[in-house]
């Protein structure tokens, strides 16, 4: 048995003695002589199957995961590793690098790894990586508050985020999977392959090619990751994810070409796909020589790849990439400028209406198949949860719903901030609080209202809508609907318990509360946002003075 | 002064005396000698305006019903009677034949109609409705739970609903604003005016021509009135309207032709729609000769008509109407049968996805508009409110939402019923309760899941979906998705709060309670349903006998 890539490995003599107890060590992966000695071919014989489990090595040590995979923070992505080596993944996701993690890892150990598979694995690791994996990532704007820095993900300050219709590149949210690709244009070329395509004949396009043969849109579109808000859902129940607060989206001007253009001058529309016979098309993403059948997801790959060379990849449905009306570009300018690296240089799929995680960065391979993309990301991340399931299930997989598409109708408030003083002057008289946010909805359902409560939920005052938002078209409203409210305090008044919830035009509404749409995985949290406010009196001057007199 | 349509009326002596107090009366409009007489003329100088206040006639009776308008329950409707005689709308409607209101009318009299003008309403009234204006309205099903007679409004009981995926057309609930019109299908024609259809060049189909001309399209929707669960809602705090309880929805084949290829065959294409130059459309419904102006609504007009001969009417976005994939269709067959009466005969427009106010019946009208359709019922009636609003507040209006298109995520639980029981034949072992029910949502939107929780909404389950309903095209997934769910009742449960809520393809949720959606139309109550099933302990037959002999 060899790992895939790394050719094979010398084998070592190795005692096997299985259920060790494993000392608490801080110091992750040090050999362990009291431990037995296990050869890279052994772990590689545990990687899942119930009777084996999982077995992992982190530099000298070899550690069985199995029972730890329900609650690995990061869900079953833990998985990819199983058999392997996780040092290229600590790598890639740098939160790893913490005491209580290694902590954990000693706790799981049960051998040591032969000192030859250690000098392999460490050669590898430094052609890969020799100044890691993130060296070539770019430079951020300072005011990003970073969630995590290897992948990078940040969001920018509310306040910030709120100062205008179009979010300033500098300022847009990043959601990084992987390292950041460090393209050379003359090198770059975006392919189209699958079924209706024809074996051999795929298509393929430089940029300038896309540029020059097909017509330019700038669409305006709001980009929110599924995360959004998860913070607020670890409130009620620990999910995995990272800790997005409530500006995990950015609003921009993207230019490019249309998605329904470049598969129409390939002969691809809606009337062609249809299924003529039945079509045996390979790994689900070949090419189908003689016949239409039917296509049914559009699969993209970015030029960001994992450990193992895997790309990011995601799909829409056909539907959505065939129809002029849903805008959906392949976009080589994000507000004016060519898109910058954090953001898919040099192409970024843009689908309106529908969660970040599909409009693939880096764009280099289009693949139209009957199946939707292969990648993790589609097929074991971004889906939906009911409430009842989380990882202690082994069977929760099959609970899993639809992979998330278009967005469900959500809206929060950026100003004020949750747990922050309003200080009135004179209690005896009303002041004014200005409660500011946004509001958007998925599939280009417009934002037709916001209420505004300040007294969590009892009552309710409409909201002023944003002009910019409310014009945008019946039902192709891609751009969030800014929105704002001076809301009156009366003398008295202790506290705000300041809430909002957005109505779009399919007059769907937020759910009140976060716990019956809670899921493991941390995402898709519309429930009402809520910020809490306490009301401060200052004294004033004269009366203080008097005081002092006194 | 005249009103319309009624010619000159005879002018009376008449003496004016104002706030004169009004006795209860039980018979309402008998003529009433201690108090003023007036003429119809001087009542019609009370249509509304602030200083004059709202006048209305009922036989020999003269009503100042201004502060009554916002306690109507009928709402703003009632204004269609100012100055005029209310006779022939509570023919129309005919739940003002009941004591209560005949109360309510009397506490607002203010004087005698003049006996010449009281003579020329009784003559007009005759001519117009020999025996009544309903008299010619179908028989129905005698299992339809009526909530309105005249017009006809009725929903089928929940468990006969359920039993078939497509409704027989006699179950399908019936939502009538007006009487059946009695069409000769010798006499009937299609219309299509408006913009970019040139002056003088409407077309104009005969329904064979329909028939022949355009290909056939079946589809499977669901067509929900906007104020399904209004009862509910009511529960909540007083909302005007029909009650209707969990059934004012139903699942019909609909076979036409698509408004799209009608459009298209008219050389109205979305791309030929774009605004030329400034086009002066007269009285917004007219039609442009020598430009392509802007088309942002389709009117509908029905052949059913008020006492003033004005229709029925509504209207849906263009870009609804013109697109293929909305599957708008101009509907003649109802389930493989010419639509029956109640339901539209001989044409309706179906709108997948829609409000049913907006499948319009009876259509023999299509006009191409920069605006809305002018019909009280898409300008003041089926739109949303917030919930602070209601009728009290004089500026209520400004509130008023966009007009109701797409419907919100829907689901509802038809068994068991609210407040039944359930009978265990012994506390001591679980029992099953087997809970069905249907979920839908709006725009095409498929049913993703179905939660269903036996604890009012603390834990939930997962239903099983219908494969007919789970099984629709994506995002075009017209008809609803019955679900049931096998529920376990442990040993000693008392009580069960059964509640269900849905999730769509955009993963829109049900908002948790309805006094937040709160509308003082009573429309779009799509919280989770809730139903309390009370479980009893049948004793076995032996103790009972133990029991007797003791």
């Amino acid at each position: 048995m060899t790992v895939a890539g790394t050719g094979a490995f010398a084998l070592c003599d190795a005692s096997v003695e299985e259920d060790s107890e494993a000392p608490s060590r801080l110091t992750p992966g040090e050999a362990d002589p009291s431990l037995p000695t296990y050869t890279l071919e052994q772990v590689q014989d545990h990687t899942g199957a119930k009777k084996t489990g999982v077995w992992v090595v982190y530099k000298h040590g070899v550690y069985d995961i199995t029972k730890f995979i329900a609650s690995h923070p990061g869900g079953t992505k833990i998985l990819l590793a199983a058999g392997k080596s996780i040092e290229p993944f600590w790598q890639l996701y740098a939160a790893h690098n913490h005491e209580d993690v290694h902590k954990i890892l000693e706790s799981l150990r049960i051998g040591n790894l032969c000192e030859d598979d250690v000098a392999v694995l460490e050669k590898l690791r430094k052609e890969r990586y020799g100044d890691g994996p993130y060296s070539q990532d770019p430079t951020r704007h300072p005011a990003l508050k970073v969630n995590s820095s290897m992948p990078f993900n940040a969001e920018p300050p509310p306040e910030l985020l709120m100062q205008s219709f179009i979010t300033p590149n500098d300022l847009f949210f990043v959601r990084n999977h992987l390292p950041v690709p460090d393209v050379n244009i003359n090198d770059y070329t975006l392919k189209v392959t699958g079924i209706g395509i024809g074996k051999g004949k795929e298509a393929e396009f430089t940029l300038d090619e896309l540029k020059v043969k097909f017509k330019h849109h700038t669409v305006a579109t709001t980009i929110q990751c599924a995360g959004n808000r998860r913070a607020e859902m670890s409130g009620v129940k620990q999910v995995n994810g990272l800790s997005w607060d409530t500006t995990a989206l950015s609003t921009a001007n993207w230019t490019g070409v249309l998605l329904s253009d470049v598969l129409q001058s390939l002969g691809i529309s809606e009337e062609d796909c249809r299924p003529l016979h039945d079509c045996d098309v390979a790994e689900n993403i070949g090419t189908c020589d003689d016949c239409n059948c039917i296509i049914q997801h559009v699969q993209f790959e970015g030029l960001d790849c994992d450990t193992e060379g895997k790309s990011y990849g995601a799909s829409i449905p056909f539907a959505t990439a065939v129809d002029p009306r849903k805008d959906v570009l392949l976009a080589f300018e994000m507000n004016g400028e060519p898109i910058p690296r954090d953001h898919g240089y040099p192409l970024r799929v843009i689908v309106p209406g529908t969660v970040g995680a599909r409009n693939v960065k880096f764009v280099h391979r289009i693949v139209l198949s009957n199946v939707e993309s292969p990648s993790f990301w589609q097929q074991r991340d971004y889906r939906g949860f009911p409430p009842n399931v989380d990882y202690s299930q082994e069977d929760y997989w099959k609970y899993a719903g639809d992979s998330i598409q278009e967005l469900p109708v959500q809206s929060a408030i950026t100003e004020p901030k949750n747990g922050t003083t309003h200080v009135v002057d004179d209690g005896s008289e009303s002041s004014i609080v200005t409660v500011k946010g946004y509001a958007w909805s998925g599939g280009g359902r417009n934002i037709i209202r916001v209420d505004v409560s300040a007294d969590g939920g009892m009552t309710w005052t409409p909201a002023v809508l944003n002009e910019s938002g409310r014009r945008q078209k019946y039902n192709r409203a891609w751009a969030w609907t800014p929105w704002e409210l001076d809301i009156e305090v009366p003398p008295g008044t202790k506290n705000l318990d300041i809430t909002c919830k957005a109505v779009d035009s399919s007059y769907n509404v937020q759910p009140d509360t976060i716990a019956p749409i809670w899921n493991m995985r941390g995402v898709l949290n519309n429930a009402w946002h809520r910020v809490g406010v306490e009301v401060v009196e200052e004294k004033p001057e004269e009366e203080e003075e008097e005081e002092e007199e006194e």
